[in-house]
C-alpha cells in the first residue's frame, strides 16, 4: 500500500535528523530561549529581508491558529474565514473555545476575496444593531488553501489593503505554505510576505519537519507580550531547541524550498496523469493537493494499491485526494502513474 | 409618531406595577429564594401540569441563552441553529464567549426541521474526522422564531425525537411565545412543551413583563447545580423577589395567555390590511411580527407617522417589521389600518 | 422579625416607583439608548464635575465587574484584588469563566495598599520565569469593602500613582459606595473619583434603586466598543429606560447621598449601642455593613426577634453582620438599641 | 559550565533517537491512531496492570493538565490545589483561560492533605452562600511536587477516600513521576497508580523523551470524548507517531524506570555531600531536586563551574535548585561533589 492520502505520514528531512543526533546531549536553555532557536528566527529573518518581524515556534497548526487569534482579539471580536477554512471546519472549534466567532464567507475553492471581505464589514457598520453582533476584526486565509489553490500578489494586495482600510488584521495560515510558493503558477515571493499582512506561519509539520509552525508577526501592535500566551495555551515547548534546530536547518541553504519544490514537482505530473486520462479535477489546485472526481470504478481500481481521502459526491463522481510532500518517492509517483494510465 | 418597531418599547402590565408598589417596602431574601419567586414557579408547574420542573428566573434572553447552554456543554461541543437564530445574529457571540461553536443550518423563514438536523449529526458520525470537527449536542430554536414562524406540534414532535435519538438536548427560545401560543394557527399546547423538549424559557422582557424570563429545565440531567452557574454568569438578581413577582402577576389568572391574545387579534388586522392592499409579506407569520414588502413610495408615506424596523431588500421592495405586543393601543392600530388603506 | 442580614431586602425609594409609573406606557428605544439613559448619565457626569466620562446602565454587581474586567484584558492579564474581594471569594469565579486569574493580596479588613501592589508587580517582573506567569494588569479595589472598611483619599492617591507607573488598570467596584461617601470618616468626594482610577462603578442595587449599576469610565482606552461587550454579557437590559429612569432619579437633587446618610446615620446609632455595650467589632467599619462580635448567649437573645447574618469565629465569639441601608426604618433600629442595651 | 539548573536541558536516550531514525520514512495514519501509539499504550497498561485504562499522549505537562481539567469541569467547578502547584504558579493562568477558579490550599513543601481537602469542601458546603463560591470538583497534585517531596501510598490513600467520599475528581500530575517511584523513600509502585486516582499522567520530557506525557485515564467517566478536547486545545500531535514512538521505547525494558534510577542515584550523591558539608536543604526532597541553602560566599563560588536556578531568599540564606536527571553525567556530578566538599 502506497499512502497519498496525507502529507504528513512521515518524519523529517534526514538533515534534521542528523541535526537531533548531533546536538543531543548539549545542555539548553528552555522555552525557545536557545541559540538555535535566535539563529532560526534570523534566518528567517533574513530571507524574509526584514530585522523587524517577531519570530516564533510552535508545535502545531491548530495551536498556532487559536494562539495567535486569542492573542489579538477583545472578546467582542471575532474572524471572518472562508466557509472552508481550516479554523471553521477541522479544528473542533478550538477558536471558538478562546471565545470568539468565527464568521464564514461561503467559498467553494476554498479562497475569498477582497470584495466579500469589504462587504461584510460594511454591512457590519451599516446594520442599527451592530452592537449586538460580532465585530469583524481579523481576516483569515490559508496559503495555499484547504483545497489546494493560491492567492496571487494583487489578490493578497487587495485583501490587505481592504484589511487596511476597513482595521482589520490580515493572518495567513500557512501549514503548505512551501508548497504553495513553490508551485508553477505562484508570483508571492516569500520576501512578499511581510508587506502582504500583520502575522503568518510557515509550516513545518507538513513541509520537512517532524512538526512545528513558524509565526511570523509583521505588525509592531500584535508583538507585545505574546509569550505569556504562548505559554498558557500550550505551545511554548519546554525543549524548544527541537523547534528551533528543524527550522534552521529548513532555512539553511534553501532546504524548505527545495523540498516544497519536489513535491510539487510529483504533484504536477500526476495532475498531468490525471489530466490525460480525462478525469476531471474538482478545484484548480496548483499546489500539492489534487482533488481528481473519480467514477466507483476507477476509485476501486486505484484502491487495491493506493491509499488516498474520499472528499464527497460531486457529480455523482467520488472526488479524493491525494497528495505529495517533500517525502513522496518518485517510484510510488511511478507506480501511480502508472495506475492511472492503465484506469 | 406611534412605534410599531419592537415589542419591548413600553413597560409592564399595570398589575405588575401594582404589585411592585405594594410589596415595596417588604423584606425578603435575596437570590430568588423569597416567596414570590417560588410561588410563581409553583404556578407555572401548574399550569404545565408537571411538578418535576426546574423553574428559574433570569432577567434576559441573551442572557438565559449563553447561561443554559453553558451550563449544559462540554467543550467540544456545539449547538445546532437556525443560520437566522438569535444567538447566531444577535448576541454578539455570546455563545461562542463561553466556548462554544454555534453550527447554523441555513434557513430562510426561521425555521429548521427533524431532517436537517439529523442528516448534520449522521454526517458528522460518518465523518473520519469526527474529532476534528465540533461535536452537536444540543439543537437551539425558537417559538416563535425570528421571523415571526411557528413550529407545529408534529413538527416538534420529530425534531424531539431526532434528538432523543441522536443524544441531543433541545432548548426552545421562547422570548415571544405567548405570542406563538396565541397565535391562530398554533396547535401546541402550553401544557404540551414539557413533552416537546428538554428546557425551554419563557420570555417575560417582550410579553407583560418590565423585564425577565422563566427558564424551565424538564430534564433532570441539566438540573443540577444551575444556579452555580446563573450567579457565575451574572443571572440571579439580587433582589430576586422583582422577577418571581413579575411571573407570579402573569401567571395568575392567565394573565400572560390573555395579553398575548391581545396582541395577537391586533397583529391579525394588520396583517389582514397589508394583505387586502395587495401587499405581500416577505414571511408567513402568523405571530405579532409582520414583514410587508413596501415599494420605496409606500414606505416613506408610513414613515411620516409610524416607526418600523427596516429588514431589508428583497425583490426589489422594502421588507419591513411592524409589531404588536401586549401594549398596543386599539386607537394606534386604528390609525395604521387607514395609513394601509391609503396607501 | 426585624432584618438586618443585608442591604438588598427592599424594593427602591419611592421616588424610582413613582417614576416607573408615570413612564410606563411611554415607547422608547431598547438597549440603553433611551432619553432617560441620556439624562441619566448627563446627571452623573455633572455630580462628577467632567463631560468627558462614559457612562454605562448595567442590571447587577458581579455581572459589572466580570463585564468591565473582561473587556479591558487581554488573555494572560489578571486581577490583583484582596483576598477578601468580592470577586475572588462571591461570585462563582466570573471572573475566571471569562478567562482571567485574580491574584489575591491578603487581607484581613477588606483593604490593600500601594506597597503591596508594587512588591507584587515587582515580584512578577523579576521573575526569571515571569512569562510562565500571569501577568498582573488590573488592581480591583472595594469602596467600601466587604469588610466595611473605606480607602482614604491619600490611599486611593498612591494606589493610583502605583497603578500609572506599573501600568496597571485601577477599577474601583462601588457596589455600596454611597454609604462610602456619606459615613463620617470619608474624605474622598464624589467629584473626586474620576481623578483617583480608571473606571468604578455606582452601586444602585445596594443604594435606593430596584436594581441596576452605574460604571463610569473615566479612562479613554477603555472606553473603546463597550457596548458590545455588554450586550455579550447578558448586560444590556433590552429596556434600557428601567436603568436610566432610576439613576435619573437617584441623581437628582443629590437624592443618591440623602439616602446613604440616612443609613449612615442609623448605622452610626448601632455601632455606638455595640461599643457601648463594650461589644468588640471585628472590623473597623465606619459604613453601614456592622461586624460586632457576639457571644453565643447575645447571639441568641438578639436571633429571636433580628435577623442577621453569621460571619465566623473570632477569638471565641461570632461575628455577625448588621446592615443598615436606605430603607432602614427609625423604629426598627430604636427596637434593635433596646435590644443591644439589655443584652 | 556544567548545568544543574532544570531536568529539561538535553534530549533524549539514545534508544529513542535510535527509533525516531529507523522509522523516519515509514508512512504511518496521523493524530495518534498508529501502530506505535497503540504499542505504547498496550505496555503502558500491562504495566500498570489494568487493560481497562484510556492512555492518550500529549505534547507537553502545561498543555496535558488544561486539557484535562477542560475536559473534566463544569463552568462553575474549581480545582483545589497547593499553592504552590504547577498550575497555580506557572501556568500563565492557563487553567483559568480555560473558565476555571483554582483554589489553593497554603502549602510550603507542596504537599497537601485529606484533612485540609475535605476541610475546604466542608467549608463550602456549608455556607450559606455556597452558590455564589467556585464548587470544588478537583483535586491536583504533583508526585513529586514542585518541591521534589513526595506522597507516601498511605497519604494517597486518604486523599483519594476523601474524594471520592466529597465526589472530587482526583488528577495526578507526574511531569517527573519517575523521578518519584524511583527515590528510595517512595512505597508507591506504579501498579498502584490506578487505585489511587482517577487520573495521572506520565512525564516524558523531563524523564528521557525529547517531548511528550502520557495521560492515563483510570475512571470511565473521564474518558469519553476525549480526544476531541484534546485536538481543540492544540494537543493531537499531527505525527502521532513520534509521541508513541518515545513511549513504546520508555516503556520497554523498563527504560523508564532504570533511567529515573540513574538520575535519583546521582541526587542522592549530591544530597550526601551538601548534608556532609553541613549546608541544610530547604526542603525535605527525596527526589531529583536539591535546595540547598547557600552562604553568599557558597553561592558565588559554584557559580563559577555550575549553573543552577535561584530559589528564593530564607532565613538569611540563599536557596537554590540543583537538578538532576537521566541525562547527568556522572563526571559532573563528580565535578560537583568535589566542588561542594571545597566550599
Amino acid at each position: 500500500m502506497i499512502r497519498f492520502e496525507s502529507d504528513y505520514t512521515q518524519g523529517a528531512v534526514p538533515q534534521i535528523l542528523d541535526a537531533l543526533l548531533k546536538t543531543n546531549m548539549e545542555q539548553t536553555p528552555g522555552y525557545g530561549e536557545d541559540k538555535y532557536c535566535l539563529s532560526a528566527a534570523d534566518k528567517i529573518r533574513k530571507e524574509l529581508g526584514r530585522d523587524d518581524l517577531a519570530v516564533h515556534f510552535l508545535v502545531g497548526g491548530t495551536q498556532t491558529n487559536f494562539t495567535f487569534i486569542a492573542s489579538c482579539l477583545r472578546p467582542h471580536e471575532g474572524v471572518i474565514s472562508a466557509s472552508t477554512g481550516h479554523i471553521n471546519v477541522h479544528e473542533t472549534g478550538a477558536v471558538e473555545a478562546t471565545g470568539h466567532k468565527i464568521l464564514p464567507i461561503p467559498s467553494f475553492d476554498g479562497k475569498i476575496n477582497a470584495q466579500q471581505i469589504e462587504e461584510m464589514v460594511v454591512a457590519h457598520e451599516n446594520d442599527a444593531s451592530f452592537e449586538h453582533i460580532t465585530k469583524p476584526k481579523m481576516v483569515y486565509l490559508s496559503m495555499p488553501t484547504e483545497n489546494g489553490t493560491i492567492y496571487s500578489n494583487s489578490e493578497l494586495e487587495a485583501i490587505y489593503d481592504c484589511c487596511k482600510r476597513k482595521n482589520l488584521i490580515l493572518y495567513i495560515d500557512g501549514a503548505r505554505l512551501g508548497y504553495a510558493l513553490m508551485c508553477k503558477e505562484n508570483d508571492v515571493a516569500f520576501s512578499d510576505l511581510p508587506n502582504l499582512c500583520d502575522a503568518f506561519y510557515i509550516g513545518g509539520t507538513k513541509v520537512g519537519a517532524l512538526f512545528g509552525e513558524a509565526l511570523v508577526i509583521v505588525n509592531d501592535r500584535y508583538k507585545e507580550d505574546f509569550r505569556y500566551i504562548e505559554k498558557q495555551k500550550g505551545a511554548m515547548l519546554a525543549k524548544g531547541r527541537l523547534l528551533g534546530l528543524q527550522f534552521d536547518t529548513l532555512f539553511t541553504d534553501g532546504l524548505y524550498f527545495e523540498i516544497s519544490k519536489h513535491a510539487m514537482k510529483l504533484a504536477d505530473k500526476i495532475r498531468d496523469a490525471f489530466k490525460e486520462k480525462g478525469i476531471k479535477l474538482l478545484y484548480d489546485s496548483p499546489t500539492n493537493q489534487l482533488f481528481p472526481m473519480l467514477t466507483d470504478e476507477e476509485m476501486n481500481k486505484l484502491k487495491n494499491d493506493f491509499s488516498f481521502s474520499y472528499w464527497g459526491k460531486f457529480d455523482g463522481l467520488n472526488a479524493v485526494r491525494f497528495c505529495t510532500s517533500w517525502a513522496t518517492q518518485e517510484s510510488d509517483v511511478a507506480a501511480l502513474l502508472k495506475a492511472i494510465n492503465e484506469l
